[in-house]
């Protein structure tokens, strides 16, 4: 029998325990052990559970007993939760997290600590819910050199912005459908202004490319500026507006990382990927392009990922796993270089006819422009190019009275 | 150093040789250990490769040289795949191999002497060539009771029925310039008639539901009988035809798998897998739909598998995977199931009209029907109902000369 300890009875949580609980037998042949939680660390009362009398409110309980050798760590949020985690794998416990806010912000310092005290540190709930797909990243790839990963990392801002383009629905309207439908908090932020996207960009960097990336590096933009006519030029153009996770490989080594609205193309595959899912586009050099598609969030989802780290904690007890990654520097980030890319332009102006002019000599006569003469606004895309001299032409835009840039996948 | 032999040099095996030599650095980082290629098994001579010293014809000197911990099967096809690679493992050998058709055909013996020997047998390769999905799927997926899954699980028969959605392009043509393209090979049975679908449909149904299943036992169909007017019909449905590998848990423990063409919902995102793309949808109880995609076979693609296939052999010289599943018994499989379906079915008929109203009568006076009267053809989905009593229906309808049904998803 292995005795665990989860530290959280939220949504997480509990979902965690009921799987462990109610698929006894199919997650003890998994292990070929018995899984036993022995403690449930929450402040909270859960009087009228089956479970309640495994309750307690006391951290040190678990630290100190030796019988728990995996702790389970779904309380969410950088503090306590790293205390916690880092005093557990101190102790030579091993650690399953669905934090993905504390993996992004202390994973690189876990991770050592993990490997120095010869235990397993995993946290594949953290990216992309129940889909697999870090380990499948470091795993079955690791025979490839990732170049690039764009991802929809968040369920939240997929649906709203689906919720435009496919119901014509404005976003608030949408917010609010999402957060009566339960997919937006009642504080949606970390969602409409991409941090919980940020976060798992940092971790999906970070594994594939061996070093630590952290949120703040990441230059990070929420959906929040997205109208609906913007919906309807990108779908004029044959794209979907998409808020997209993306981590680059330099030439010179360092990365680029960003979350940012996209416009994706309709042939591309996550242009498809609808509601709540989430989906991580992986480029290797050897495969070419692979994706991991599902439900990115929901509590039966998270908690069976994190149910299988526990499975795979509890055969590798004296083993360790091959997460890891280095501690991130503070140029390691370059979100300023020069890559080529094909930029989304919509200005305003109260002379449109003038602007008009003006991008067909700055951008190249071939340049097919929408006119929305009612809302005085023109929208068009660039032909492919340095990045640095399409944001410089774009400066030399005249009499525009506003101007929005979104980039193209 | 870990000595390895090779045994085929065609297109996966050179491509095998060529990671291995090539990104020597980054593949013994993941080992953390040295790969070395001691031999490769070809009669065919390769004489002026940086490696033409390692090729050998004799298959004993990979059997009888104890240096030899991994050997790599590469050479297709059951004979004499079948007897090297057994052997190898009563050896005590660790086997990698991309070979579908041996482990469609003797997986669950191979596997059984793996681990009695105590040695890993991994075949990632053989199912979705690059993508990344055995192994998701056993260990990412452990804490799920796997329902389903569902797939496009062949390139060469995607690519072409994509030809004939896009393009227009009859079958014939499609296949002229699959050949062409190097996507279909001269004689592409194998592939249009379902064969190597099957077979991984076998791989996959094997590994979710534990139990062997032999191709004989799999339903299968091919792309042949699919005609322009059926992708039209579908298309105005708001469907478009794939061909679909399926295996799915039947309530009285049994399964049903097949490999048929099937008419997939436009807002399924398998509909939008396009050319030689493959992806695999994997329904668990806890996670929903999770879904793989990516190149299904290449050169590259497939042997970068093998490659990470052969780490992990690497990394776990002494202890065994997690790969098993029992022997298959002649009633498990189970095609005639009465499961509820919602089929497409195309008549042809010398009365159109009659037989227009037999089928209001029969199947509802909802069904909206496509007459095509230069064809003398009438196309229609049914409601969903028991397969037996839809087939039955079908079976009622008079001055007929020709039915054709196919599946929805």
């Amino acid at each position: 029998m292995i005795d665990i300890a989860l530290m959280g009875h939220g949504v997480v949580g509990s979902g965690v325990a009921e799987i462990i609980i109610n698929h006894a037998e199919r997650i003890n042949n998994s292990c070929k052990n018995n899984i036993n939680i022995k403690y449930i660390l929450d402040l909270r009362k859960f009087d009228n559970l089956p479970y309640s009398d495994k309750f307690i409110t006391d951290f040190s309980a678990i630290l100190e007993d030796n019988d728990i050798r995996i702790v389970v760590e779904v309380m969410g949020g950088v503090n306590p939760a790293y205390e916690f985690v880092r005093s557990c794998l101190l102790a030579g416990k091993s650690v399953v997290t669905s934090n993905k806010e504390l993996v992004a912000a202390k994973g690189a310092e876990l991770i050592k600590i993990a490997r120095d005290k010869n235990v397993n540190f995993l946290f594949e709930a953290s990216v992309g819910g129940g889909i697999p797909v870090l380990r499948p990243l470091v795993q079955c790839l690791a025979a490839n050199e990732i170049k690039e990963i764009n991802g929809i990392l968040n369920g939240t801002t997929n649906y709203i912005l689906n919720k435009m383009i496919v119901d014509n629905m404005d976003f608030e309207t949408a917010l609010k459908l999402a957060q009566e439908n339960g997919y937006a908090e009642k504080n949606p932020a970390a969602d409409i202004e991409g941090h919980d996207a940020c976060r798992k960009v940092c971790i999906l960097a970070a594994l594939a490319f061996g070093k630590h990336v952290y949120p703040e590096q990441v230059s990070t933009e929420g959906i929040t500026n997205i109208s609906l006519d913007d919906i309807d030029y990108a779908d004029k153009f044959n794209y979907v507006i998409k808020l997209i996770g993306s981590a680059k490989k330099l030439p010179d080594g360092k990365i680029s990382a960003s979350v940012r609205p996209t416009l994706v193309r309709r042939d591309n595959i996550l242009s498809n990927v609808d509601g709540v899912f989430n989906a991580i586009m992986v480029n290797g050099d050897q495969t070419g392009d692979v994706l991991f598609y599902g439900k990115g969030a929901g509590k039966e989802a998270t908690a069976s990922a994190v149910v299988a780290d526990i499975i795979d904690c509890a055969k590798h007890l004296d083993s360790r796993k091959y997460l890891y990654w280095d501690d991130g520097n503070d140029d390691y980030v370059d979100n300023n270089s020069t890559l080529k890319s094909k930029l989304y332009i919509c200005v305003k102006s109260n002379d449109v006819s003038d602007v008009k002019s003006q991008i067909k000599k700055l951008f190249g006569d071939d340049i097919f422009i929408i006119t929305n003469e009612f809302k005085n606004e023109l929208a068009f895309l660039t032909n492919t190019d340095f990045e640095d001299s399409l944001y410089t032409k774009a400066n030399q835009l005249k009499s525009i009275t506003d101007i929005k840039i979104l980039h193209t996948l």
